[in-house]
């Protein structure tokens, strides 16, 4: 078949066709959404979305401090992305992972580019929950070990492997998962499992149950550790100087490979190419996707260490999808990346948080009894909010829902109504803007978040 | 940070600086190829795809009756989809899945209008694999059991659930996967499992062999069953007249739900939208995936029956991924299923199988020794390979490897020499081209296919 039908209207002109009323209707009628309760969301249509905004249908602006999900590090639409979309879509939209193709290779090489060094393939999937999955297998079978460590308070994504390395309320209803994954306490030194009272004692403690807990599980056994380089959703953990080059060493005494789970850190997040850089540390497999191309197509995939590469240079490497490597997604990296080098966005980000995001939250910090804690890097900042600081008992409980939940609600309402769309989670707002945010851009939406935070200490004692 | 820098060169532009040395290099140094063992293989680079071809890049053509990897559905290069592509990328490259949109709105819309009555609701994944993930979850949390019975000779993805799933080798090094999979045998009446001598036997010992598995399983203890419609990978496995009706009335009988994996079957494949229309099943849930946009962007989903769904109304629904319902993903949906419509491309499908491939092949069969059964639907044929057709002794054994796959390598290299690019896989060649393919271009590569089983005759005796 010859596609002869001339199209009768363009997909914009179809799409014109739906008003706001459509598009809800639809989306009530027929779309499931993720994480939800159906009867009891009522998602916003939004239209159209720029740089650092995004629009609903009724020309309503939000300045985005979410990103997203943490995922558009170059802002929203930007020309050099879509129009390497749009110029892949002409020249080839996809072709299967078995052939070579000029956009997968220099997507490859680009990210090898801005790696540690020694990390030198990648194996592309769609997403982040994918990529976890191959680099645990990855690490079973280089290792010829079964057992892998994760981390409380981590999310690594909703496939049976990834969702059982999740460490949060998340993977309870999916249990039991993959066999063969256990959990032990990273550093968090506002709330920390070992009673410090400093970011040096957190790090010691940390490192000693880490320690310990492969003492009982036997270090032998374990083929990989796997972390959040700073964990994301749940709470901007920035990790205590020292703690990660400590797990490095760990990993290094008992052959165990170390995955640093920087789908959502990686690619600028951290004012770094990745965050391991921030420390130096090299791990054995690096898990990305969301900044890699701001999720303008779906893409993530796992950077994989030469030796781990070797492993799979005569033995086949068991994993795979059809879409690993697909030119349309690797266009939009090659592009994204591309832009990043040229606009010096990853310095950007670093000075952003540097300069104006941490030092503007620690002012708005001290003026609310509501803020317990203030920390971050980069983009990826997290404030913690408190009934009482001094009790540092949280606004809302661990994973509250419903009037449970209703003080970090009222909070997010207040930001919306001012035209800032917040980052919420458990007790915590997240300041994770676009890496292309402006100082003025964070400035405006940092002074919202300001005021929002009158609501927040309504409910302090 | 506004977008301030003029782009130096198009990405257009910046790719033909890539010759193919450079494409072939740097994948080599940089691109972990899927189920592969790195050093063995040879990927060749794709420069371009049109229609039913696609040529390297010293310009060889072939004739695609793989559709890559059974995705094409639609043909290369459909301008109708890329438009859509290049306008959605244009108007909002993408927005998270709490929201709602437009292309995403209409996505869902198309495809539960194409569904069987009663699967109102989609649920969209990246791909297949996370499908099979989310149709499992949503099955057991429904019906408050634990297991699922999935069939050998299937694929259902490599996510730890979907491998698990998997009753192929690709599961193995995968092992031990997600808890609670129980495996039993689909019917194949060349291979019977049974000592069937007849599709009706089969049939009924196929059904038989599902009721006792469930008996000592259990009944009450599953909560889906799992199967491809027609299998695929594995061997398109046409299902007799009256099995699937006859594991709908046993899922009925049990209260166990009946999930339809149809990311290969499905969107034309066998020359209906869903394979389950061929025999008027209705299933409680489907997955989806490649055909749905032919993979121009990463897309797949579950379609969700409404008493699931209800499951979902007031509780939350604990599964998601960041790239769902994504509006590019979604936006070359609309633009397929649209163009499917205007085209009749689900018709061709069905006629050019039952007029073309299917008369073609049988005369082949009658020709080449080594020819041991053909069978198929739609665009979605195999040709089972043999030493000898009396003792039905495969070309090749199960799951073959290095020089004992050789008279399968022998036979796939003769149809690219003349231009044809064969899905090959254990001891079968499947003919599964673009739904889109002329009868011209069926007949074109079906001579092809003819020659190229003269190699195969050779090793028959």
């Amino acid at each position: 078949m010859t596609h002869t039908t001339t199209p009768t209207a363009s997909f914009t002109e179809r799409m014109a066709g739906l008003d706001e009323a459509a598009v809800r209707r639809l989306d009530r009628d027929h779309v499931f959404h993720s994480w939800s309760a159906q009867a009891l969301i009522d998602p916003l249509p939004i239209a159209r979305a720029e740089g650092s905004y995004f629009w609903d249908h009724a020309g309503k602006r939000y300045l985005d401090f979410s990103s997203q999900l943490v995922n558009i590090n170059i802002g929203y639409q930007h020309p050099k992305v879509v129009a390497a979309i749009q110029e892949q879509a002409a020249r080839l939209a996809t072709i299967q992972p078995a052939f070579a193709n000029d956009a997968r290779s220099e997507a490859a090489r680009l990210i090898a580019e801005v790696a540690p060094e020694g990390l030198d393939r990648v194996f592309f999937t769609n997403g982040g929950a994918e990529a976890n999955e191959n680099a645990i297998r990855m690490a079973r079978l280089h290792t010829g070990r079964h057992k892998v460590l994760a981390t409380y308070r981590s999310y690594h994504g909703a496939t049976a492997g990834s969702i059982t390395l999740t460490g949060d309320p998340r993977r309870w209803p999916s249990e039991p998962g993959q066999p063969g994954i256990v959990h032990f306490w990273g550093p968090y030194t506002y709330r920390s499992a070992f009673h410090s009272e400093t970011e040096e004692q957190e790090r010691e403690r940390a490192l000693a149950h880490l320690r310990d807990t492969l003492m009982v599980e036997g270090p032998h056994t374990v083929a990989a550790i796997i972390l959040e380089t700073v964990v994301g959703t749940n709470g901007i953990l920035v990790p205590p100087e020292g703690y990660l080059q400590g797990v490095r060493a760990i990993c290094d005494e008992f052959g165990i490979m170390l995955i640093a789970d920087e789908v959502m850190a990686g690619f600028g997040r951290c004012g770094e190419w990745f965050a391991v850089d921030h420390w130096g540390v090299v791990p054995d497999l690096i898990t990305f996707a969301k900044g890699v191309n701001s999720g303008y197509v779906p893409l993530g995939g796992v950077i994989i260490s030469d030796p781990i590469a070797d492993t799979f240079q005569e033995r086949a490497y068991p994993g795979g999808l059809t879409y690993s490597g697909h030119p349309l997604a690797c266009a939009s990296a090659v592009a994204s990346i591309t832009a990043f080098h040229e606009e010096g966005i990853v310095d950007h980000a670093r000075r952003l948080g540097a300069d104006v995001i941490g030092p503007r939250l620690r002012e708005i910090a001290a003026k609310h009894a509501s803020v317990g804690d203030v920390r971050g890097l980069g983009v990826f900042w997290a404030v913690e909010l408190v009934t009482n600081r001094e009790t540092r008992d949280p606004l809302v409980p661990f994973n509250a829902a419903g009037d449970a939940a209703k003080p970090m609600a009222a909070f997010a309402a207040a930001c919306k109504e001012r035209g800032l769309w917040p980052f919420t989670h458990f007790n915590r707002t997240h300041v994770v803007p676009p890496c292309t945010t402006t100082a003025e851009e964070a400035e405006e939406g940092l002074a919202i978040l300001d005021e929002a935070l009158d609501v927040a200490d309504t409910f302090t004692h």
